[in-house]
């Protein structure tokens, strides 16, 4: 049983009538949009990252999947393991502290377990929030919707590299790699519209065929209209391999949303800042992914993102 | 900083004003009560343990938890971290899948994520169940209140010594071990009465001084009043060295309520088969846990029980 069948059969079982108001990435009870996201040493965060961003990010990953669902942030329970180096979990606690208090998210329970010496750490976290008007699902797009980005991608990821040259590097995309900012009120604002909506946490181009196969249509992707930032542009270019690096990366905490065509999304109530752009238009055939950059066609790179992290509850069945 | 800082740092961050309904073992929000446990491979379960028995005891902690706060299964995301043995996982699920059908307890969402190779597994569930008419926080116990066991305890630690002799061993204590069974209907029918309830899981001595500790009371157990299992006494007798052994196990499943003197909980509308004695009174001496057999008085064993787990969410402070 691969990966694959795991997640397909967890949806089957997650399929329970009493879990009705199932939406993807997140479930919703009476009102309340709950969402469970872990993330394991080694594997979503380096040993060597400072131990206040690895608490902060912890939270803004949750914080994301929350934006994304158009959700306000009402409390959060951790799952801390013990691994005998205080330290580390006093500083881990530092940046979750510092994240709750900056998004208004409280922590209102949890546990903490010892784990077996010098295994890697496993933190969790379930966030818990507060259902705006609707909550849309990553597979309600349709044939025609565009496909809007909030937010940049690729600092993250342009930050971690700078970090691999150099482990005492410091600077905005480093900053970005270790504290990132989940787009909450963007998405309180535009997912009550969205057909469809999820955060990118993989990469863009892997996330968006996602929400493409979820909702049973193709998508057209034109890699121009990519949205950067002056500071990734300053290190990467904005040319198609740069842009690929973007879009591939993941860890962005950026959002996706399927609009109507007609809907001009900066009419919307958003947060000065805002960046945003529409970068692709949804297709009736069911036939994946296409890219261009301009006029161009681009053929798709051999990975789309990071594999490493599946969401359960989804009545349709995403791409694992 | 020990764990025990740890938890009271995490405490003092959850009293953040917005957690006001916060109860200790769980969160207390929008009438549902929420609580996540995890467990780590060669932590709280053997490598060797059969996944299916793992991923019941998974679900059933987390029910207990519910149980005690007489709280109806609503919902639970699963946290599954994949070590590439599907095999191992398909078998987990198995366990999920039938306790999610025994107890009405249905999947409603959760995450995987890889982990490095050969890392210790671990799992975890968030818990969401329907507040009854009370919750009972753990730190209500007062002075003069009767504490009530509702289950038994020692079978599942009688279990694990028989299977540590012979890992192909059956029987009755083995299965306690491997299938434990929640007491969800006791506790809903028990706990809107108590004026402090838990359940039992890190051992009878411990939780039951931590019990008494959060509600500023002192406690007298009388071992000889802690209901056994007929398995269990025919495996280890009824001498206070059994009794000990039974009292510092932990892995119970078993309720701790303490409950107004005038109260016959016999009178309550309990599902039949349910086992329950009168097993303490709490004092108004703040002054820890004093045990006797009978009319004699016993040593505390330099034990009493399991401190590799700690819930966050106490507005008191327990001993953790």
């Amino acid at each position: 049983m691969d990966e694959r069948t795991i997640l397909t059969r967890l949806r089957r079982t997650a399929a329970h009538p009493a879990a009705r108001g199932l939406v993807d990435d997140v479930a919703l009870l009476d009102g309340l949009v709950i969402t469970h996201d872990s993330i394991a040493e080694g594997v979503h965060y380096r040993p060597e990252d400072p131990p206040h961003s690895v608490g902060w990010k912890l939270m803004a990953v949750n914080l994301s999947d929350l934006a994304a669902k158009g959700a306000a942030p009402v409390g959060a329970l951790l799952s801390l393991t013990l691994s005998g180096d205080s330290d580390w979990e006093e500083h881990f606690l530092d940046g979750i502290e510092a994240a709750a208090e900056q998004f208004g998210m409280p922590l209102i329970g949890g546990d903490t377990i010892a784990l077996p010496d010098g295994a890697p750490r496993v933190l969790g976290l379930t966030a818990i929030g507060r259902a705006s008007a609707a909550t849309p699902g990553r597979n309600g797009a349709t044939a025609k919707d565009a496909l809007w980005l909030i937010g940049t991608v690729g600092d993250s990821t342009a930050g971690l590299a700078i970090l691999q040259q150099d482990a005492k590097a410091a600077g905005l995309l480093v900053d970005a790699y270790r504290r990132p900012i989940p787009l909450l009120a963007a998405g309180q604002a535009i997912a009550p519209h969205s057909h469809a909506s999820m955060d990118v946490s993989d990469g863009l181009l892997l996330d968006a065929s996602r929400m493409a196969d979820a909702s049973q249509c193709g998508l057209e992707m034109d890699l121009a209209s990519v949205p950067l930032s002056s500071a990734f542009v300053a290190e990467r270019g904005t040319d198609v391999a740069a842009r690929l690096f973007a879009c591939t990366g993941g860890d962005d905490y950026a959002l996706l949303a399927a609009l109507p065509p007609e809907l001009d999304p900066f009419t919307l109530p958003l947060p000065s800042g805002t960046t945003m752009a529409r970068v692709g238009t949804f297709t009736s055939a069911h036939a994946g992914l296409a890219l261009r950059f301009g006029d161009r066609k681009v053929p798709l790179p051999e990975s789309l993102g990071h594999e490493h992290r599946g969401h359960i509850a989804s009545p349709m069945g995403d791409r694992p």
